[in-house]
């Protein structure tokens, strides 16, 4: 069975509701970053990187966000989480996601992360005071350029769904307004009535 | 025909090198980050996000380097540059280029792109100081714990040798010493011993 390591309010709930969407067999795990579980021995073992996600399978531990995505949709092909048989379009949910990945999430990690990249704590002062700019402007690139309808590519509900979500999730703490993108907060409420999304969030809240 | 927007010293390299290493037919057209050609109008167009690298295809623009890098792979089976058949190594290969693109690559972009994430001159300043320590790290990560062999993936070069080629060509302006990492240092004189690698490196310098 799979074994997902996941944290409260981390990148691992797009993970986590891709495993519940596929219908997967698989326990989730969670980690306390509040008490730095990230960093113990344990869980170093199994992500030397010190991150969720993590995703434990028969074959060995895969990470990373979209890489675990990718796995998901090509492991349960009948669950359609990917347009399977078309490299292009492949890549273009895959370009999608790295977007998320490299430039937002990493935008948004400069709220609370920022001895990551630098060490003083007016630098982090000044990164904190940047994001409510930085990410506004990400969810402008996807408002306009990027959502093609209710779901990221269209029609079709997509292993970028769950990570759209994740990230939309955080704009409240990015002091980002929600309401100043239509498409991305109904996406978030579209999202929020599927039951495998429900179904994440009440096990990833007890 | 295929056409890649790629920038001298940028992380397009390994797309470039993973196109010629497929045989594919593509033209490569620079783009002048000094004249700051990829902020302009006609590069916007084409990806408004105004980074490289960005392909054109038949079916459309990609961007990303993980997405275009697996999208190659996909696309030229013949040339066996990943696992396509097993989702689990191939999701191996995608952690590794995910890696390399949310985390090296921006420890590595602190160094001179402060302003993505901070206003202040200080503070860039404050980045730029940490990048050989940063850097560091990812490279101690990844001699020690990710490069299998004399290839990423060990006996088979795939799509990620050309882009940790890239990212430890950065090391010389990152302040860090490839020689402590020895077999990153062979990874990288390995690939300059391939001709792909040398076509792509003299288009780019010319």
């Amino acid at each position: 069975m799979l074994k997902l390591f996941y944290a409260r309010n981390a990148c691992s709930l797009a993970s986590h509701i891709a495993l519940e969407e596929a219908g997967a067999a698989y326990k989730a795990v969670r980690l306390d970053f509040g008490a730095n579980e990230q960093r113990g021995s344990d869980y170093l073992a199994i992500n030397p990187k010190g991150r969720v996600p993590a995703l434990v399978t028969q074959w060995g531990i895969l990470t990373e966000t979209p890489a675990i995505l990718a796995f998901i949709a090509q492991s349960f092909p009948e669950a359609k989480l990917a347009p399977l048989d078309d490299p292009f379009a492949f890549a273009e949910l895959q370009a999608f996601n790295s977007y998320l990945c490299a430039t937002v999430h990493v935008a948004h990690a400069h709220g609370s992360r920022g001895y990551r990249w630098a060490d003083e704590e007016a630098s982090f002062a000044d990164m904190k005071r940047k994001v409510p700019q930085t990410m506004s402007e990400c969810m402008s690139m996807i408002e306009t350029r990027m959502l093609r309808g209710l779901w990221v590519f269209g029609d079709r509900y997509t292993i970028c769904d769950p990570y759209l979500f994740t990230v939309s999730h955080w704009l409240p703490r990015d002091g980002v307004d929600i309401e100043k993108f239509p498409k991305i907060r109904a996406h978030a409420a579209l999202m929020e009535t599927r039951s495998a999304v429900q179904t994440v969030l009440r096990a990833e809240l007890i």
